[in-house]
């Protein structure tokens, strides 16, 4: 269980207080403030802040003195111009704020987008807790053999409980571990900074993560792709569900210009031309290696 | 007269319609929103949007799931706290954005500040109003004969009155010629892009400018200090006012920690340990070049 | 002319000296240190310094404790990988610093481009010189009627001729009253830091930019792209020239995954793949507007 | 033996071999150039490139044709003048390409800094070695009691034993673990995404960092602290050698107002003129909490 009782009577006071402001609102957000959206097994996204709406994005591009909408439609064909067009400073306009629970080694891909704000929990300062990412059996799976850095075929059954064994039993040895260091009865206790060093990197912590719409689009095309390890992902996809009800016009434009098309190369381009003039073409002919040709088929399937 | 009658109407709109929310409400900030200060002759700096308040900073710095007030006084401290031992990463969980009118010289310099974010008017796009700095006669003055790159003393009533009427000349008939250049009646006009060029730098332009708390603080520092010109510190001048409303606390520590006091070198301290002991301290003594030791002394008189 | 006589033998100087380095040396480049590229009127282009080459992005994708390459080969399929799978972090690993004349005007785009670093000449401490960018007649033309921020057909002879005569005219006289604001012989003599603000963007400032690769092909994606103002065109094209001289596969790739290629969006994935299985589609079936479908024709023809 | 002697022989061979450059060459770097220094048990820092020198700071901040320098004297009075006066863009002129090695907790403190590019090795795609930082048993200590996030008091013989053993048991484990997992002897193996998440934080990483002078001085200012984790901390030190040697007359600067000096608030200026005046004061009359009269103490003794 991600949120304990205490935990989400602090959040259910936070959303029965509702105060004005003159400020720009998004409906489709407030419904999401706060709460805790589960995320593998002790993990959560909730969103703590926002600014800015669809209007925001085009009261910035056209610096404007009142609302930037003159209406919905008109918002909504701008946005998908600015979009097409890689004006991307107007979606920096538009902010969120989220507080996440992770597992250490999700933590270490997502803090390598670095246009973001980040506070996370100190190790240094406070006490983990005993929370530890185990895996679901079905998300167990070898090495891939054609993506060299991914996972291919699941695992047997009995392999996979081998696995779970092992991380269960190292989870909670190395736990108990940290705390007998860290112990203070009837001994000195060895520092916290120095104790964490023990635990692994399924173990969860937890961040204030605060970014602007552009950047995060950028996160998200990236970590909610297909390619992106599953544990990352399904943050990423966590996210793309608040997103959608906060800016709707500009995470629609998103999915159509960034995440449900492609990329062309110049080579690409050239075969396709051929290939609409009624060409057949094989690898050999497109100039391409092997890799780049078979995600050229796929992208055209 | 910065914002026309039709600008006013909108901004009232906006001003009449609060609508409410679940996030962290900062009334001092609700008091500012889209209100028009007036900087320099034609300016002004105006909050369009804000994310956070005093409690919000110490919610990051705990990463806890309610409030991150325990009591107002406590929050004080641990902003003090915080300010004073650079951790610098709970101020960037606020957010401010602005629309600010300022003439193109000073934007120079402002935009120099990379960690923001920034819509500008387009002058490919759209045709520049006809309106210019023209500085107050007091603001006249002689290059500084000790600080190589500032101003020293006022003008005289004579000299003044002919830079005025330089400016005033140069700039009616750069735009007189502006508007001739692009003029497409009878003619073909020529492009925007093209046109702007012949205007000077004391044409007014603006921009919507989002930027976190943190390099808020910065930008102030630097720009509200009495070296910085005098065009570009009225502006931080400005937005120090709104930002003592919206953050008090946070303000406050920035005053005493950044911009009231001072920083000593290594030799500083040394000469004044040997002060403090009682010893008179000569320049020649001190290992510190005439400029340093006149800014020492500067700081302890 | 933008070289003086003695500039060109600071310049000539610092040619005729070579050292030895242990540090990765790019031969295409080493050709091209500290000369001058002329770009319009009295621009110029030239590299001060760089870091890095096609082999220390490999090494860095690598981690390795030796060269990054095996091979040639190797390394150009590696960066063709790299490229064309995002994975940007490598890139940002080669680094360059020119030194760059250019009109304030196209200054104000290029500083829009955040993550770099500048060091401007400084108009509060020095005086600026009489040299205004002039556009060649044939580069002067009427606002654009398709697209709304660009330019579209030539000026005649005669609009042409005014037009060169205002944009000289001015930038004589602005000029002139500058030089007679700031002197002081006989008079107390205007700040330059006022003074200048009486001076048009067709002025030209100068500035050291360093930049690393990543975020180098990024500015010249967008600024050598048809669609970009001439003028800041012409800058990125002369730097392409220096940069495939110095990193030729990372060139290589950037024309081939960036430059030369396109973005197809879902719709427009979704109709390309009914277009090659025969069937013939209009804009009315595609679900694009018309801006977006004239663009979409416009990649495949 | 952080270094194997294959890797030596690459690196011998790297330092044999030099080439003729046009580019700013620092003696002082380039003996140290590929060198690996240890750090802790397994780490090291080692450099890989690096751009500029102290003469090409000065030569950025005149935006200068020909060298930087006039004289070294004239440069390390404008570098003391630069550093004094905030002026960091000159020293975003140069730039240093690092290999390090390091624990993983102390690359989660490190990537915090995030004005840098980082290569580092994955762990999806390759396996990570049997090497864990273990602490001297003169590092282990206990929690500190006036920094809540430090470390005080050394551990009893007796209890550092205890830990050493801890420590030393889960990381041999957790690694047999580790390769059991993801072995495909006779079996399908675990990917590594997956298996990578039971190793602790103790366990060696490797990574090229790269970063600019004026945002390494800042790093190196909170890194090189006192308060900084020693585990970190020894790298800070071990690079501080290298600048030192690479840029003296910044370095110098970098040492005298940054390291070596202090800050004073606004309240403690206000006490200092008081006390130079010959008043005795206590915390009471200062203004000051308790924390922050201790710290203006220890300043002043």
């Amino acid at each position: 269980m991600p949120v304990t009782p205490e935990q989400q009577a602090e959040i259910d006071e936070l959303r029965a207080n509702p105060r004005p402001t003159l400020r720009a609102v998004s409906e489709g957000m407030e419904a999401h403030l706060y709460k805790a959206y589960d995320v593998l097994d002790h993990g959560f996204i909730r969103v703590i802040d926002y600014m800015g709406d669809d209007a925001a994005i085009c009261q910035a591009a056209r610096v404007s003195y009142g609302k930037g909408t003159k209406s919905v439609q008109n918002d909504e064909g701008l946005i998908r111009y600015l979009m097409r067009h890689w004006h991307s400073t107007p979606f920096e306009m538009c902010e969120i704020k989220l507080h996440v629970k992770l597992p250490v080694f999700v933590a270490r891909q997502w803090i390598r987008h670095r246009t973001a704000n980040v506070n996370e929990y100190s190790a240094r300062y406070s006490i983990l807790d005993r929370e530890f990412y185990i895996p679901q059996p079905e998300q167990l799976a070898a090495q891939s053999v054609v993506n060299n850095q991914g996972r291919g075929s699941a695992l047997t059954a009995a392999e996979s409980a081998r696995v779970l064994e092992i991380l269960k039993g190292d989870a909670a040895r190395t736990y108990d571990h940290y705390e007998e260091m860290i112990s203070d009865e009837g001994k000195q206790g060895l520092a916290r900074e120095l104790a964490r060093m023990n635990l692994p990197a399924n173990i969860y912590t937890q961040w204030y993560w605060k970014v602007d719409l552009h950047n995060l689009f950028h996160f998200l095309r990236l970590r909610a792709d297909a390619h992106a390890q599953y544990e990352i992902r399904v943050y990423a996809e966590a996210i793309c569900k608040v997103v959608a009800d906060w800016v709707p016009a500009a995470y629609g434009a998103f999915e159509d210009y960034r995440m449900g098309g492609g990329v062309l190369s110049a080579r690409g381009l050239a075969c396709l031309k051929r290939m609409l003039a009624g060409e057949e073409l094989a690898q050999e002919e497109s100039g391409m290696s092997k890799g780049e040709w078979r995600e050229f088929q796929a992208l055209l399937s």
